[in-house]
């Protein structure tokens, strides 16, 4: 079994990539709740969204989030009448948050909601929130702390990034299944997908127990750098790593991680820097990241497998 | 000054009709909202929501709610998800819930934000909520109590009516303007629209101080019948009567409201009725009540108006 750490939209492309080799039963996605909100009253989780809406095969591709097809008439007529239209609602993306929102109010965990709107979209491999646990990725800049949706979204990254903090971390708990996958005897391998390693990747590892409970397994750890050519495929993870002082490329993902991961996936073009990431005991497989078809997502999880697995010298 | 008591899409036309000869200065439209009801989080308004869309000049016409050129993908992906759909919530008419809802959440009174949705739309004319408190009308029936969405959408009215009350109505008191208008020196006339007396008019007249307030002033109050040849235009009132083993004709409206009115505008096919309804000492005005264009509601309004100026004798 498989276990996928994800963010948003590349999270999702890599997790699509692995429904399309590994059966339901053999690959677990933990996703960033990080970002989560209440908006206009609806509870939005906007990293669950892209994965599920990307499993479902509804995703906007061409937009890059929310729904294919999707309507706008909702938000035309809240801007008409004075409403919040800072963050957009689509007509069909807004039944998800108002049902989770139902479902969490009548007492069901994020874990439960999520796993009941698989089953509506007909997503059969599991998505899991990372935590039940309602925490907020704090963006730490020189302007001042904003919860993430300010800062993407109204402040589009503008003030310049010093770090991350978590509203109400210290009593959060893996999800269930997570937690179970983590610790499971099956576990095979760890992938980190090609997400934003500050605002994505890093708030699931910073819940409680779960970079101890990475650090004591003895399977493979495996991460895709979100950075290709020194700039991020979308997002701001490069302009998050410029700002901290790291290095904007594949290798900077690597001093990032350091040795909580034994190998990077890295692309084509970012080749040479083999030479500068492999010295530190990480690992490093190259291949063409940037997935542009559900062919490029299906190859890059192949080779995140096949690396997975000659790191363990194990087969799975 | 006129005083205008109005339910959902009758009372709406005829204020619309109003608002064609009294400009904003002369009309005050109250309106019921023991119909409103928190759903999927919003706080939804049905009769504010008619009189608004009407005034505003966006209303759907065709299916007699609502807002013209409306679209439904929110409601069929709620669909799709498993959520609530027994109440139908266009894409449009949505936002008008949610920015209600958000203006609400931080301390507006329903006066306050009726007022600022009339601004964003344009309607210049004074539409009031008969209360800034939260009451709820219950219909009795025997099958039990409901309240009115309750029984109206879900239940398609189907259990037998036997009476009415309020939840939370001993402590409302009606709104500010509401009030102002009962109380001014200007006022020259109340005009009952053609709403459901039951579940529109009467929550409206049971505000504490209301009926009080009609009774001891002096300026005519007419009411216009909604039901014309033993049947309601639109919505349960006359099954109602019939329930309740009242008249189902103007003659039940005019005993229902007893010596509360001055006199009762009725349509041309009921005029045989004036011979049971005079006796009682309520006069009667008998012609078009049925409003299938602008013209209509307008004639009507100038029928009704020039009615309470003749009961009134005095010119206004």
């Amino acid at each position: 079994m498989i276990l996928a750490l994800a963010g948003g939209v590349g999270g999702a492309k890599l997790a699509h990539g692995l429904t399309r080799i590994l059966d339901p039963s053999e690959l677990v996605i933990a996703v960033n709740t990080g970002d989560d909100f209440l908006h206009l009253n609806y509870f939005i989780c906007p990293d669950l969204d892209s994965v599920l809406y990307k499993l479902a095969g509804i995703n906007d591709t061409e937009r890059g989030w929310g729904i294919r097809d999707e309507t706008w008439n909702f938000m035309e007529s809240l801007k008409k009448v004075g409403g919040e239209d800072w963050f957009q609602l689509g007509d069909k993306d807004l039944a998800t948050h108002v049902e989770r929102t139902r479902r969490l109010s009548e007492g069901q965990t994020l874990s439960e909601v999520t796993q009941a709107l698989c089953l509506q979209h007909d997503v059969r491999h599991t998505i899991i929130p990372m935590t039940d646990h309602r925490v907020g990725t704090v963006v730490d800049t020189k302007d001042g702390d904003f919860f993430f949706q300010d800062y993407f979204v109204r402040l589009r990254c503008a003030p310049e990034f010093t770090g991350v903090h978590y509203k109400g971390m210290e009593d959060a708990v893996p999800a269930p299944l997570f937690n179970q996958a983590l610790n499971s005897p099956d576990l095979q391998a760890i992938i980190f997908c090609p997400s934003n390693p500050f605002v994505s990747i890093d708030p699931i590892l910073s819940i409680p127990g779960v970079s101890d409970a990475i650090r004591q397994t003895e399977v493979p750890i495996v991460a895709v750098s979100p950075i290709i050519g020194g700039r991020a495929v979308k997002g701001p993870a490069a302009k998050m790593m410029q700002e901290l002082g790291l290095p904007v490329s594949a290798t900077g993902i690597a001093e990032h991680y350091g040795d909580l991961i034994d190998g990077l996936v890295i692309d084509e073009q970012d080749a040479s820097l083999s030479a500068q990431i492999l010295p530190t005991g990480t690992g490093v497989q190259v291949t063409n990241t940037l997935m542009k078809s559900a062919e490029d997502e299906k190859n890059l999880a192949e080779t995140a497998l096949n690396f997975a697995r000659l790191l363990s010298h194990r087969e799975f």
